[in-house]
């Protein structure tokens, strides 16, 4: 395996009723900014449990985080917290809220254009403590230090990250999640499992246990996902189990000295810039044709996924890896989730637009086997 | 899964040549205490590597940090770090050079008589910092914050922990273990490995991550095992995941939200303290005994192990489970350790000593299915 750093002090509170533990963990004399989304946390209950945990505090609000949050939307917050001299950060959310809490951390004592802490990654040397109240297990936000944020002016889509921005702590109660709508549930078991594919299905490197990890989480996804689905109501263990996978799928331990690729994100990143598509659907849409573009070269560790993970032990390789593709494209299907850029009216105009942004990028992802001409190749596949 | 708060804030610095970036991370101003063992990193480089990184520190050292660290002999270092105003601690060493370490971080604050850290777990409230350069890889004490201490006048071996002594940093080179005696290896394998079943091996409480990261750990350590003590010149590849699995079985992590146990540990910390016996041995004598005896209660999760890891799949349950603990104890041997009491010349008096030991203390692990009045039997089966 290769050389790496591995650092994450993020206090994970796992369980139910831990909402109620807060108030050991945000700061007594902290000016507390709770940031969250439309409101469903009002419906739910999690807004009162929050409240109730930290009776006493000083808390201001700032709603309204949408998904694939806005930078536009956040830079009201960063006007707030400067404003009001805020020294604490609570997100109340899923990813796209805690996503964009980090950037509203980053970003308050960032001196000139903070678009650039995406755009041109510039450092971040100082950040807004935070923590997080998760109620959707998807992007496993929650236990890393990264985010994205999209500029809704351009329709452009980014990354950030920095060590400052690792929560202070967060809080997983799988309860907070039985009220999410069907597609937010099958969209972050979606979200995740692709996370785990783009540190697993690269190359061989000697790592069996970052191998195994990855394969454990898959598994795991593949057996709980369906169940979670199909439930009529709720099942705490499905839940519980659901969750703790999508910490684990990204919160750096898989990719630990392996390689990594993340080219699905950044060509579903602009599916989602463009036509609002959520992130989980298009990564779904995208993951097929990339594997089958990448079939050759990426061939070892399609057969060594294939027969782990989905227990394909028949067939020539090439029809061991077509079928695995098969297979994860039918899992995703199994959760919900349509995989064709024609069920969501996405044509050929749109692959032209995306893949010419790439060339003029000129990257993909994070390793070479992707190329930027492939993009319109991958993406036709999936019309 | 059961609730859970995870924390490990421990910087990991892995890989080949890493030592040299010690000088990031240990503070520039620190008076800073080394510590280490008998001196065998004078003689494979690893005293130099660290000196060459620290060049301008201002270093002290304590040397003399014995297997199954003194009570003793860490007292004095506590005088040293009282005296001189040490306000860094540099472990260079294995499992006891870093968990005396930690002791000498916990007792040199602690006011009143410092056996009680492990006597009474008394409280810590402060600790000096500390890190570690590993140089075998075992315990994993180099990414958790506890450790065992033992009182040689008394023969009492007691662990102890406190969030605060968790490293810093550990800096892990699979290259420094290249020097290593192969005894230490074969017990660095057996440690790892029965620390992962300390966790895993339990009851059934719907964990699938937790599991399937503990058995990926285990397969690890059954294939790079054997390879490692079959080896004539030790291979990188194969020390990197050695190393890497053996952190990863006590870091905490497989443990969420789990059942653990510890009796194994508890009863194999009396044969140390009495006879001497190497830690990694006691393990591997005790751990079939304990399966046997339990072959019922834990008969769910023995059936899981007995398929996953062992991949047995055909008899009746009790001759999977019967064949699997078997498979266990070939393992131990298949790495160069004998697992019968006979073996070390322990005899039934010893035995009749320890079990009067338990019952006195009126309790072994964790769990309530390994009674004190087992012990005996435990033990007697090993003969």
């Amino acid at each position: 395996m290769e050389n790496f750093d591995f650092y994450n002090p993020v206090n994970i509170l796992f369980g139910k009723g831990k909402i109620a533990e807060l108030n050991k963990y945000v700061p007594k004399n902290a000016k507390v900014l709770m940031t969250y989304g439309g409101g469903s946390i009002k419906k739910n209950g999690v807004y009162d449990q929050v409240m109730s945990a930290l009776e006493g505090y000083d808390i201001k609000e700032f709603s309204g985080i949408e998904a694939n949050p806005h930078f536009e939307t956040l830079m009201k917050a960063v006007e707030i917290v400067r404003s009001e001299k805020i020294d604490f950060l609570l997100a109340v959310g899923g990813g796209s809220v805690v996503d964009g809490t980090k950037f509203i951390a980053a970003a308050t004592f960032f001196e000139g254009d903070e678009w650039d802490i995406m755009a041109k990654r510039a450092p971040i040397t100082k950040a807004v403590d935070l923590g997080a109240v998760l109620t959707l297990s998807a992007t496993g936000s929650e236990m890393n230090n990264g985010g994205v944020v999209t500029k809704a002016a351009t329709k452009e889509k980014k990354a950030f990250g920095n060590p400052l921005l690792f929560p202070k702590f967060s809080v997983l109660d799988p309860e907070v999640t039985y009220s999410l709508p069907k597609r937010q549930v099958s969209n972050g078991i979606v979200d995740a499992f692709i996370h785990v594919m783009e540190q697993y299905l690269t190359y061989p490197v000697n790592s069996p246990v970052q191998d195994r990890f990855a394969e454990g989480l898959l598994l795991t996804l593949i057996e709980e996902g369906p169940k979670a689905i199909a439930a009529e109501t709720p099942d705490y263990e499905n839940r519980a189990n659901l969750m703790w996978a999508a910490t684990m799928a990204l919160n750096g331990l898989i990719g630990m000295g392996v390689k990594s690729d993340w080219a699905t994100h950044m060509i579903g990143h602009e599916l989602t810039a463009f036509h609002g598509l959520d992130h989980g659907v298009t990564l779904a849409i995208v993951l097929p044709g990339l594997l089958t573009k990448l079939k050759e070269k990426r061939g070892e560790k399609l057969l060594q996924y294939a027969e782990r993970v989905w227990n394909i032990t028949e067939g020539s390789d090439d029809e061991k890896k077509t079928l695995a593709i098969q297979k994860t494209e039918e899992f995703f299907q199994s959760v919900g989730i349509a995989t064709r850029l024609s069920d969501y009216n996405v044509g050929q105009d749109s692959i032209d637009i995306i893949s010419k942004r790439f060339i003029e990028r000129g990257y993909v992802g994070m390793l070479p086997d992707v190329e930027v001409t492939d993009v319109a190749e991958i993406l036709e596949a999936r019309l």
